[in-house]
């Protein structure tokens, strides 16, 4: 499907068991090069060696996602190697626990700029290109604080409430251009290295088929982006069978 | 996958260029042997040769599934065929447009027995066989009218959201047993025979990317079942790009 | 505000300390003339009694809403006393538990025909009367199982979804002719007989304030009918402070 | 019910035929004394010079909602004139249309900031007053857009929907301390001097009855600060009975 000048952009890619490497790699695995955004250099390398070394093409790009004229650059260089991006996929994400009267107001930004903003950004960027080609696939991933705001994840949950009304209106301004925008709620802990940095012993004591799998996750997008046109799905729901919700 | 012991059942079988159709005939291509149930032998027949015809393996079972023997019969009929239902689709489906005070009482309870009773009687079997397997996908079909309530729609409505409540609760309920119940909404018409007879000109006027294909329905719910049990959909969205919703 | 033909038509009254019960105390308070309709004649003539006796004027009507001809009989039992119903509300709720698989057909049939069939034909018999005097309020009573649901309230989910889009439905089919139709989801515990008959250890542990009392609910349909037309609500919530939700 | 130490805080009061300052008439005529908040001192002098006449009590405070000091320093002046706020509402709203590709980055903070920071500053410095007396009403104002996003409102609906979680974590979080928070979904045009100059002749040619009147929403704010703790509303619509929804 994808032709040679074709492109993916996945922007918030951190360790090699990330969600943002995990799409990389899936995406890789189908022939698009893929551009490889995220803050830490370091961690970019590792996951475009990955990939390049499993006979993918992986082209890394340190950035900051909430700033405007990085995203553009990001884009920018996908031009610069002739490249069109037909995939783009945002997972930056940051979440910080807090009751209300304990949340500042630079906190209350900050997740805004993470969840929201930087989706803005790379969406318009994307959106931008993909229009003239009628044809692009813009994948935004919210959360269970997508659907549900609550103590002590209020603040997150006004960002990604945020992210899914802006994926929910772009999908009707880009669907009848040809560009499919879809929102995927992650609805549950990833079996990731963040999981583990961030609380060890949950995840240690945790049955893993109570946490999504990585891979099953990078199948979801893949499938959203090899869509029929004639049924494009704009929002779904993932999580692990053994978790109540 | 699908093992030799392993059926679909797909009640709310029609016409050939129908949703319940083209679903038996992707599961068949799969593998899968395919019970189609339906109230009209005829159109099962003509199903059914033309799955079989195509290397599939195909058996009608004429029934109406808004009635509990006759549901009960229908999954009877797998076993007695030393078959176990992997996969159960229920795509019956009846609308009406009414005001409110021209819906009497028996089209409102037509409406909810073809449209939520049917759901859950089919529901009901194929979950009481499945949870001794402990594996299998249970899929159910709203409508636009799942998520909102309009003249002349209202009573179709309060059938959709019935259903879409079953779905809800059933996944909750199963998930952790290993069963997989999701619930997708097709937003928009279906470019099958039902529209062209309900509304000829309407479908004639309309462009084909204003219409859900039947493939593209039926590449969704086999992407449904293929999900890897530690991340599965709940509810996804299907429409066509064209239309603005 | 009520004039002296107008009438109050409350369906589901039982036990005084209950819903309907006071609801019919509140309206009667107001000067409304109040039929309070359910299926025990004793517990009737005592809220009748208990009204009439505090000064208001309520009439008991023994019948079943389920049964179209005993509505439509109420409601001409109503145009009978020479007066229009200005506000209707219909309380009839039925809550059962049980897990999917124990779920029989019979029960799932009853949650709905008390649930969500009972208030189409208590809707729409105070519609056809309202719609000639282009005013009227009917209010639906929902429950927390109205916005999601979860086992073991899969059936009672079931009904009260499809309330919920009767209520909508109606409200924007009537609306623009006057009628104001309105969805209360009360969601807690009603500090009432039934609760105390049904789990009267949980009541007698459980803090006042974690359990909604009737007058403050009554208060709220009062506030509903009394809205001006240029600012109607079409849904609210209820629930007592202390609990979490 | 106000105690003479009990003050209103009305934030984003513009016209006195605007939503802010019919919400401060209304407060005031229940004898509180109300803190009228917003940018402009001329319009700010208009309304309290109005409710001061009419024998309400009326501090004018300009300010900027969306600067965190500025916050404090309104409500610290509540605390000035030795009283405390019971009934805080922050009705700061900008609506900007623009597809996506036209929608810059500032226009989407800025209408973030405006429609959820302002709320977040002004709902966090009333809280921490509140839960000290444990008692208190926020409530806060959304639109159509805090439950659907389409083009052109694409970033007013990511700021709305934000608003709207806001709502529902402090809500669950504050609720069980005493503090009643609740969200007012205007859905339609309100009937004030905003509409008359933004599109003119809309409202010329719409009738009144297809507008919200500003004395009918603020009266819908009143009842929900008299709510009894026991049967809080977390969220209502409000919109005119003659525009279709």
């Amino acid at each position: 499907m994808p032709d040679q000048h074709s492109a993916a952009v996945v922007v918030g890619v951190g360790p090699i068991r990330g969600l943002g490497a995990s799409l990389a790699k899936r995406f890789a695995q189908e022939g698009l090069t893929v551009f490889i955004a995220g803050r830490t250099q370091s961690k970019l390398s590792a996951v475009a060696d990955h990939i390049n070394a499993s006979g993918g093409a992986a082209i890394p790009v340190t950035m900051d996602a909430t700033h405007e004229a990085q995203v553009r650059t990001l884009f920018e260089t996908v031009e610069t190697h002739g490249l069109i991006p037909e995939l783009v996929t945002c997972t930056v994400d940051y979440n910080q626990q807090a009751p209300l009267l304990e949340t500042d107001c630079s906190m209350f930004k900050h997740l805004w700029q993470t969840n929201c903003l930087a989706a803005f950004l790379v969406g318009k960027e994307a959106a931008e290109r993909m229009v003239k080609e009628k044809r692009g696939t813009i994948i935004f991933t919210g959360a269970s604080a997508s659907l549900r705001a609550r103590p002590p994840f209020t603040a997150f949950a006004c960002a990604k409430f945020a992210l899914r009304a802006l994926a929910q209106g772009m999908a009707k301004e880009l669907g009848p251009q040809g560009i499919h925008v879809a929102h995927v709620i992650i609805d549950g802990v990833i079996n990731g290295e963040r999981a583990l940095e961030q609380f060890p012993e949950f995840v240690r004591n945790k049955d893993n088929d109570a946490m999504l799998s990585l891979e099953a996750i990078a199948e979801a997008y893949w499938y959203l982006h090899t869509q029929s046109p004639t049924a494009w799905t704009q929002e779904l729901d993932l999580r692990p069978y053994k978790e109540a919700f």
